[in-house]
C-alpha cells in the first residue's frame, strides 16, 4: 500500500545546507572549487548576451536592503536572496546573508535550493580572479591585498589557483584582521607578508586589491601610490556613496566592468562622468574588445558582483553536489497524483 | 569543546515541509485553518496603505513563466515564487508549484521558509469567503461551485466555515472531476449536490463560484443565467486572455477587485474599459467604500491573487508553527563567531 504522504521524487528539491557546501570545497579542495566556479563564470561570460538580465528588486528600510537578483538563459533560471544591514554586525549578526534558487525554465520546477553566503564569498574571488587572468601583467606573481575582512582570504587563494600568484601581501587598517588574513592563509602555499601600510603591501605587487568595508566615499588608493603597469581588482566599491579609489586613478586607468548600467550607480566609476568609457568585462573574454594594451598599462576591475555570476555558480554548484551527494532532499513542493485533487491528497494524509 | 559545523541558532531558518504542512492543517482543522487564514487576511486588508505593492517580477518562457511575488509592510518582507506552465499536466508534473519565504526587515534575516502549494490553496479559499462574508447576500446558505478542480473543496469549505453556507452544488464539463470533489466533501458537514449543468448548479444558489482552467476567453456564466441578488465569486479569469464572464453580466454587477492595476490586466475586466468603475476590496473592509447596496444587487469579486494574501498566508503560518511545532530548522545561513572570519569558519570546518 502506498504511503500518501510520503512524497513522490518530483516533490524533493536537492538542499545545499552551510555544513554541505563546506563539506563539498573540503571534498573537492578550495582550490579546485575556485577554478571550478571561475570555468562556469567563463562560460557564462561568453554568452552573456544569451542572459534576461533584469534589474535587482530590492526593499529598503531605513537600517537595510532586501534583494532578489533573477536571471536567466532560457533553459535555467536562477535567483539570490541577499540582505544588506551594516548595522547587524553591533548586533551579533552578519551584515549580509544569501541563498539561492535555480529553476528548470521548461517545467518551472526548482532544481536546486542552497545557502549562498559562502557560495558568493568563492564567486566573488573566481570572478575577480577569473578577470585578472584577462587583465592583469603576464607573469604577475604578487598581490598587495588591501582590507583582510572576510573575502580577503578567498581572493588571495583564488588569485594563487587561477592567476599563479605566489606572493600576498596584507594590508588592514586593523592590524587583527591582518593577523586573521594571515593565520587562516597559513600553509597554503602561498608566501604570506603583513604590511604595516597601504603603500608597504604595494611593494613589488603587480595585482592590487581592495576589498575595505567603508561605508562611505573612502580614498584607499590615491593617485601617487599607484605605478604604472598593476592591475587593479576593486572589490569594495559596490554601492552608491561607496567607493575606495581616488578618481585620478581611474583617469589613468583602462576600466573593466560587469554590467555598465548597474557599475555606473554601484562601482567605483559613480564618480566619473555618465559616459566615460568602460569595456564591458565578457567582451574582452569573447575577444570582441581589447583587453591590456600593453605592459605599462594600469588596467581597473571596477567589480560590483552581478546576478549572472550567481547563476554560474548554482550551475557549478548543481553540477558538483549530483556527482558527490553533498544534499539532502527537501520536501518543497506538493505534488498529488492527480493535479485536480490537492485536496484529497491533503484529506488522504489525515492521521489515523 | 564547540563542534564549529555545528550551526548557530541564528543560522537556522525554520522550513515547513508539504508533510508539516498537512500535519499542521490537521492539527487545527481545515475549517479552523480558514478561518485563522481569513483573519490574518482580513487584517492586512484593513493596513493596505502600508504595503509596499511592487509588481510581480515575471521570466517568460515560450512554454511558461516562473514568478517572483515580493511584498512589505515594514516590519516583515515576504515573496513567494511561482511558477505557472500549463503544458506540464500532460507530462505528469503540475501546473503551478510554490514556495514561499518571510524575513525580518530590520535584520534582513529569513524566519521563515515553506512549500506554498497548499498554502496558496487554502488562501485563495480563504481570501474568496472573506469577501463574501462582506458582499454575499445576507443569509446565503446555497453555493453553486462551477469548475470542480484542485480549488473547488477549498473553496466550498471556506464558504462553510466563514459564510455558513449549508449547501454546494457541483457543475464541471468533466462528470468525473465533479464525482471527485463530491467524495472529498463527503462527511464535511455540507450538503453536497452533483449537477449535470451550469444552470442547474445555480438554482436556489446565493453565491456563484467560477473557477475553471480554461486558458481562453470562455463563457462559463452568460447574461441569462444569472439572476438578481447573488454574489459571484469569479476565480479562475487570472491571467491575460483568461475569463469566464460574459462581458453582460460585468455591467449589471458591483465589481470589487483586490488591486485594479494588477485585476485590469488579469482579471474579468480586462473585457471592460480601462476606467470602468471598480470598487477596491480593503476600502469595503475599512468602511471608506460600500460594499453591497441591497438584496437585488449583483455583486462581483473578480479575484486574481494578490501579493498580500500570500503575506499574510506567511505571517499565520509562521504564528501557526511557532505554536505547534510542525517545521525543521534548515541551515540555511552561514553564521560565522567573526563576521570577517567566514574563511576561518570554512577551514576549521575540514575533515580531520
Amino acid at each position: 500500500m502506498k504511503i500518501v504522504t510520503q512524497p513522490s521524487d518530483k516533490a524533493l528539491v536537492p538542499f545545499v545546507s552551510v555544513d554541505h557546501m563546506m563539506r563539498l570545497v573540503h571534498h573537492l579542495g578550495i582550490e579546485e572549487t575556485l577554478r571550478g566556479l571561475a570555468g562556469y563564470i567563463e562560460v557564462d561570460f561568453r554568452r552573456w548576451e544569451k542572459f534576461d538580465k533584469s534589474p535587482r528588486v530590492a526593499s529598503h528600510s531605513d537600517v537595510g536592503v532586501i534583494e532578489l537578483m533573477p536571471t536567466s538563459d532560457g533553459e535555467a533560471y536562477g535567483f539570490k536572496y541577499v540582505n544588506g544591514h551594516p548595522k547587524n554586525t553591533s548586533e551579533g549578526l552578519q551584515t549580509v546573508t544569501a541563498f539561492g534558487l535555480l529553476a528548470d525554465v521548461y517545467t518551472g520546477y526548482p532544481v536546486l535550493l542552497c545557502e549562498m553566503t559562502l557560495l558568493t564569498a568563492l564567486r566573488t574571488a573566481a570572478t575577480s580572479a577569473m578577470a585578472a587572468k584577462y587583465l592583469a601583467p603576464r607573469g604577475a606573481r604578487v598581490m598587495a591585498m588591501i582590507g583582510n575582512g572576510a573575502q580577503a582570504e578567498f581572493q588571495s587563494l583564488a588569485m594563487k589557483a587561477i592567476c599563479g600568484i605566489d606572493t600576498v601581501r596584507l594590508y588592514d587598517i586593523d592590524p587583527k584582521a591582518t593577523q586573521k588574513a594571515a593565520r587562516n592563509l597559513g600553509g597554503m602555499g602561498l608566501k604570506v607578508v603583513e604590511c604595516a601600510s597601504a603603500e608597504e603591501s604595494m611593494e613589488g605587487a603587480e595585482i592590487i586589491t581592495t576589498c575595505t568595508a567603508d561605508k562611505q566615499y573612502a580614498t584607499i588608493l590615491t593617485d601617487n601610490m599607484v605605478g604604472s603597469g598593476v592591475h587593479i581588482n576593486a572589490i569594495g566599491g559596490d554601492c552608491p556613496g561607496k567607493t575606495e579609489l581616488a578618481p585620478a586613478i581611474l583617469h589613468r586607468s583602462e576600466i573593466f566592468v560587469e554590467y555598465p548600467e548597474q557599475t555606473r550607480i554601484e562601482g567605483e566609476i559613480q564618480q566619473m562622468a555618465p559616459d566615460h568609457p568602460v569595456t564591458e568585462l565578457w567582451q574582452v573574454i569573447t575577444g570582441a574588445a581589447p583587453g591590456r594594451r600593453d605592459a605599462q598599462a594600469i588596467t581597473l576591475f571596477d567589480s560590483v558582483g552581478f546576478a549572472i555570476e550567481d547563476f554560474s555558480a548554482l550551475r557549478f554548484l548543481r553540477d558538483a553536489v549530483t556527482d558527490t551527494g553533498f544534499y539532502s532532499p527537501l520536501d518543497l513542493l506538493a505534488d498529488p497524483d492527480d493535479p485536480r485533487d490537492l485536496y484529497g491528497m491533503l484529506r488522504r494524509a489525515a492521521p489515523q
